[in-house]
């Protein structure tokens, strides 16, 4: 299958998933999985997404400006790079992030290895 | 050695080089290494270097902002996800951008092979 194909999907269906129901990104990760999360380190894939559904905030949209992708070496992994702006309910302004995923493959299923996330700050 | 420190010592190296003399730049690649530049992908070491030469301007100074680290895998791989802005000569706004490197090790010895840089537009 096309990579770029699949780190389109991957990205629709992630952000499609975080902003109508976030605890549902549990099935993305593993126990080795780790988020950078505005600097902060969160490891495995039930602390990954306490943090998620901690966020201080409920409804927000994902709009994706963006997405690169790479092969990450030859055990067949995928490097996905986004860019994008996030709205929250109520704020005027949307915020600027970027984020990557490193995807590995597990018996032909993508799940999500290392996810690195920062808001870009004007 | 931490991994943070040798993040941080990368892209120390990185950002100077490609600041005071960009074709130094071509012994952090190989052959096997991609650099998707603006959705635009090269591979190889010595094209690779060739892009970033032709870039239409010559002075410029990367301002880091953040830079984030983690293990890539059990290869003993490691990515680095930057932020930040690029202040060119004569231009009034520095541009805001991310990258991120996914480094390899051969031999002790650390080399990029994946390279994604993309410009934050406001």
């Amino acid at each position: 299958m096309d990579p770029d194909a699949v780190a389109k999907a991957f990205v629709e269906h992630y952000y499609t998933t975080f902003d109508s129901n976030r605890a549902g990104l549990v099935s993305l990760y593993q126990e080795g999985s780790m988020l950078s999360f505005e600097g902060q380190k969160i490891q495995g894939s039930q602390n990954i997404v306490a943090k998620l559904t901690s966020l201080p905030f409920q409804q927000c949209k994902h709009n994706i400006t963006t997405v690169d992708c790479q092969p990450s070496g030859p055990s067949g992994g995928m490097l996905v790079f986004v860019s994008g702006n996030l709205q929250l309910a109520g704020e005027q302004h949307a915020l600027k992030f970027s984020q990557m995923f490193h995807l590995v493959s597990n018996q032909g299923n993508y799940y999500v290895f290392n996810d690195i996330f920062r808001l870009n700050y004007a």
